[in-house]
């Protein structure tokens, strides 16, 4: 069965999701169609960008369709992509697919699909979801190749896109709030080992600083690790370091919003907890 | 594989589309169903009509369970429809499958299935799709007639719904908005061909006039042909006329919301742009 | 087609039910998997206990995986269990199945699934949903048996948990507000014939009292028999009583949250209506 992936930021309000699961269901009647997410925020390239990449290794192969289009009907290229795992991505040239396809080796090929002869017709300018990209999609589930959908261009002709890279000092690690979730969990833009970079090890505490305000902030593995209404450092599902509070919400005790700068220091001697 | 569509106001919070889902697949397991939006508006049959007129095309034939039911419980019937092209219907007689019908044909055959022998029992007197529209669509789905889910009926004795139509003078077209999406753009009551009918063509600017203040807006094609924050009035995805602004709210930069009036006048001397 | 469902506090806002998913199909292509809802409230064992309680009647028999998960990461048991119905479940050890199994004659065999050899490596501490219980789920929905994916405990060592139950006096019933819907209906700890302990029948108006204000309400069939605006006590589609407004907020009419207490007493002489 063949599979397809679908995430989006069209929300689950209106019929745009099932428009576009129509379309594709009546290319390719057998495909299976997970659907990721439809909840990232309104054209947040970033977060799209981070759910995708996050998600992506927990996915069967198949092809991931991916729409978070701020410049839909303007000079952007509709874009598939074969990359070098054997996957096939679709969506507007944003940048959004990079960061996933960095993790699983890369680019292929790509093609420019702005004028597939499977786009549907009349072709709206403003909802490419469903009249460019998931017909596309549904021929690649079906077995097309690039070049049946669209015409072969230069892989590094696509937009690049890089999530912002932590500052780290001597005994300091200045960090960013990538997302928050229903939860009110931060990610930050750590991997586990950027703290390893300034001997920050689990089960310590560290001094954490944001919004001006400094507390001293458990480093551990998991949320009932710490009381009741405490805050955390952790590693999380994606192996990305995040704060969370036990049972509430870190974005607001720690006030975090997206792009928060938090500084993470080492105390002088390390308190073991 | 047969292919059912389900519509409706019950969101995705509580179990009820789940429920619902439950006794579609009991009934007809080999069924593909498509959620095509669970987010109308409670009660609000003109969300429904639209979002249902509108994604209907998109969809592959089979059977369309749509269900917005504020007088569940009540004298209102519970109906199935086979429509004029081969698609099937089911939901309570509101009118909302009005407009749907209208653009594909209408009504071949209609059926009260309000006693359908397919019901599940007992029967809630206040959750029709699960126990009355769902069973029916699961056996339409399966290839049972109308006759036999229910005692056909006079389709002219069914409810019917008109979505309001705009006034059209001399240079001015007074329009209401439709429906406003989650990104804030407003639908209005017009078709593409309403504002020929007062000469007004794309890429002119014309007078918006809404809650007592005028502003001259671009007719144009796409969000990407005016200035990030500007307004624009174009065509949108189902052909109809829509007011938005390029990565912002219409909804709220001109106080716009369901049944607003809004005047568009085609200035004395086109302006082009 | 093996079938799973799935319920869970997860949302829809991010990528967490989309990650289960791809693991299951993973695991087993071709199972079909009905999203029972993912809008429990956070951590809130009683509606998740609820929601699944009284959707099971309405789901095909299969594997049905449950996930709300306060204590994520501690000493909790991640277990599965096979009902006496033949169903079977996968959560964690929270006591969110025991209502639902109560309903089916109860648990059959349970297992520790905390170590299963199915488990996803690395094993995050914070998202067992993905990495522990829905390999799990799709193991069984596979046909492995409860020991091929944990070890054999004994059932009466699980978390217990019952809902509150309601005080019956001689002419008073006192409930508690057990959910509250996104239409603003309230469902009450009461089954239907806890109303008649205290002879309660049908089409009479009852003396409700909370939040210190008493009012006469009618205890009635359905929505439809009371005019708009007006209260009523109904039996809900799940065999629960349960307060209502004909097409308003019976929530914000009678400020009602969860756990509201709700006195009704049966008036001295019998009002029928």
């Amino acid at each position: 069965m063949p599979i397809i992936t679908f995430l989006s930021d069209y929300g689950l309000e209106g019929a745009f999701v099932g428009a576009c699961h129509g379309v594709m269901v009546q290319v390719c009647p057998k495909a299976r169609i997970i659907d990721v997410t439809h909840g990232i925020p309104r054209h947040d390239i970033r977060i799209g960008a981070l759910a995708l990449r996050d998600a992506l290794p927990y996915l069967p192969k198949g092809v991931n369709l991916a729409v978070v289009d701020p410049e839909v009907g303007g000079e952007r290229l509709a874009i598939a992509i074969r990359a070098m795992d054997g996957r096939y991505f679709v969506g507007p040239d944003t940048g959004m697919l990079q960061p996933a396809l960095a993790r699983i080796g890369g680019i292929a090929e790509a093609a420019n699909i702005s004028n597939t002869p499977h786009r549907l017709r009349p072709t709206s300018a403003t909802f490419h979801g469903r009249d460019i990209f998931s017909p596309v999609t549904a021929r690649l589930a079906l077995g097309d190749s690039l070049e049946d959908v669209g015409e072969l261009i230069d892989p590094s002709s696509l937009v690049q896109y890089e999530l912002p890279k932590p500052l780290v000092t001597d005994d300091t690690v200045l960090a960013r709030v990538l997302t928050v979730d229903r939860f009110g969990n931060a990610v930050l833009n750590l991997e586990r080992d950027d703290l390893g970079k300034v001997s920050l090890r689990p089960n310590t505490k560290v001094e954490l600083t944001c919004n001006g305000n400094s507390s001293m902030v458990r480093f551990t593995q998991t949320f009932a690790d710490v009381p009741l209404g405490d805050g955390l450092l952790y590693v999380d599902a994606q192996g990305m370091l995040a704060l969370a509070v036990n049972q509430g919400s870190a974005a607001s005790t720690f006030g975090l919003e997206l792009d928060t700068e938090i500084s993470i220091r080492r105390p002088a001697a390390a308190i073991d907890i």
